[in-house]
């Protein structure tokens, strides 16, 4: 028996296992598997144009009848900004040159667009259960309307004022994102990392903090993680690295070797990357420039000024300028299928919340 | 009913739950009232010159025959090093102008000295029932000669490869001190503070890797996190932060009021108070030369370089230079005693191990 069923209540689902959206390593199979298999799979649409939009959640709908989560991105779209460009591009020129390229002129924002009118209205005609924001939350006008389609709402969360904030500007649920998460922090208050507190600290004060179910997110590795998770306060889980271990995310080869090794491998929150803070598998490029660079381009832009630089190392084998998005729970990472993964969870968690003696509190997933 | 009673036996203590040494913050007052409560107090020693480490043994002997830890610093000594010291006073050259001060010709090492032999012979005759180290563990001679006297010995690791060496040298138990954690970081093989874990991802990967009990701490605030603890592998907890808010902890009223006013204020991981990484609440030192500076010297001599600042400051009613240690979770401290503190942790977390439908899982401290 789950301890507190508020959000299995509230998005119409079996498990209160949410797997992570992971723009560029979750796909469509994934979070199908995962709602299928009875927690809330995830879709990371952060990169879609709005056809692309639209031919997914087609495909969506006749794989799945399932609550699914639809995710975008709400930062503000990066001011023009060529002097801040062409120096961080001069930070990049000894790599440039090593590699035997030459130097971008210019940094386009490319395919990571914040949410907007046009994909509004693709996701009220397919109106799905959930819709989750990273950076904070677009316009009140779009939230409304997706609110008015019957979707809940919810973001992230990484310290106390900006679950107030999220809970004062229409969230159904606020995703509490500890430090330990991998891949993009969603901070959007602040700039400081120093705000940024690991998952065992923030989700009991924004528990306190705001009137609305709570998902715990970040080092959450396996039921273990799931029980400590509800101890706090949660009422839900959401897992990311453990999902990038299943046969369906989409990642490069060398990428889930770099994960496999990870149990000693260090993991860093870099803005070198993309320009905004995110905890990745440290390389060559995050050692040198990073973690954190006040040099480091608007968000998106990073993106656009590693990207030669990551395939001509790619192409060498070498995963130096590669954007490994990981948690700091990579150790506790098994392989199996997405829908086997979450089952296994559940089932985990759900013995260990059985009264009775002292039992074990987890297994692989089978 | 405790999941796991391993530390409970091992320590022969009633509650799972450790006070945290806090040099200069706890004394043998707290040591003894958590002790007594019938969890295990902790007096830190690391500034006791050999006399006084007696005469405050005594006075524990005379107050307690509960178990009690000591705990010790294992830090090597500092070489001398006139070059960086020196370099290090000239960064902070323009502190001592603002203040009329004279910059020091030296940097003296000060009271905080590892341990050693005079001191073991000490504790030796003394025989605590637990000593606890941080920053690795002193020469292998000392730790046999404590363990023949029959006391238990921890130490805390800060990644996977520490609990292994701390395993495999002599500890009983390992603290796995996550990120979260006010004050020192243990972290002695690495320089990296990447390798830095939150609590809830580092605990069931050292429950994984060694083959001995563990103690969570970090981000502890109150029973959910005990609880959580529990979840994730630990069979006790350790905690600090929560104990600075009791009548017993001997800070300053600057001190106490700025972790009252904690809620909001951020803390940061920061080596130029003393040399070596702490988390503290963020001042002015830290957000201007830090917080972390590879200028910083050799611990503990950072103590000595701004030692002047911070008492001219404090005159002046500012915590400019002062090291206020505090975890991520002052939020959730609560007024107490330390032994009201103590036993309203155990109740709480008891109660929510009991058996049976969803509980309030905390309460203030009577």
């Amino acid at each position: 028996m789950w301890p507190d069923n508020r959000l299995r209540d509230l998005f119409s689902i079996d498990y209160p296992i949410i797997q992570a959206p992971m723009a560029g390593a979750s796909g469509l199979d994934m979070a199908v598997a995962v709602s299928e298999a009875g927690g809330l799979g995830s879709l990371a649409c952060a990169m879609f144009e709005a056809d692309r939009l639209r031919s997914v959640l087609v495909s969506a709908q006749e794989q799945t009848r399932r609550p699914l989560n639809l995710n975008f991105f709400a930062h503000a779209s990066p001011r023009n900004d060529l002097e801040r460009d062409a120096g961080w591009l001069g930070r990049l020129a000894a790599y440039y040159a090593e590699f035997g390229l030459s130097i971008p002129a210019e940094l386009p924002v490319g395919s990571v667009q914040p949410f907007d009118e046009a994909r509004c209205a693709i996701v009220e005609e397919f109106a799905p259960a959930v819709v989750s924001f990273h950076f904070g939350l677009p316009d009140a006008g779009l939230v409304a309307r997706l609110r008015s389609a019957g979707c809940k709402i919810i973001s992230s969360a990484t310290t106390i004022a900006e679950a107030r904030w999220l809970a004062a500007n229409g969230c159904d649920a606020i995703i509490a994102q500890g430090y330990e998460a991998g891949g993009h922090r969603g901070v959007f208050l602040t700039d400081s990392l120093d705000s940024q507190m690991g998952t065992m600290a923030l989700v009991p004060q924004i528990a306190d903090a705001v009137d609305l179910p709570v998902i715990a997110a970040g080092g959450i590795g396996d039921a273990r993680g799931i029980v400590a998770a509800f101890a706090l306060g949660a009422s839900a889980v959401q897992m990311g690295t453990a999902y990038l271990f299943t046969e369906e995310a989409v990642i490069s080869p060398a990428y889930r070797k770099s994960l496999e090794d990870a149990a000693g491998a260090e993991t860093a929150v870099c803005n070198v990357i993309s320009g905004r803070p995110a905890r990745v598998l440290t390389n060559r490029l995050v050692s040198e420039l990073g973690p954190m660079s006040t040099d480091a381009p608007a968000f998106p832009k990073g993106f656009a000024a590693i990207g030669p630089l990551r395939d001509a190392a790619e192409q060498l084998g070498k995963t130096d300028f590669s954007a490994h998005y990981c948690g700091q729970s990579a150790a506790l990472g098994r392989k199996a299928t997405a829908f086997s993964l979450t089952r296994a969870l559940a089932a985990d968690a759900l013995r260990s919340f059985e009264p009775g003696p002292a039992k074990k509190r987890h297994s692989a997933p089978s």
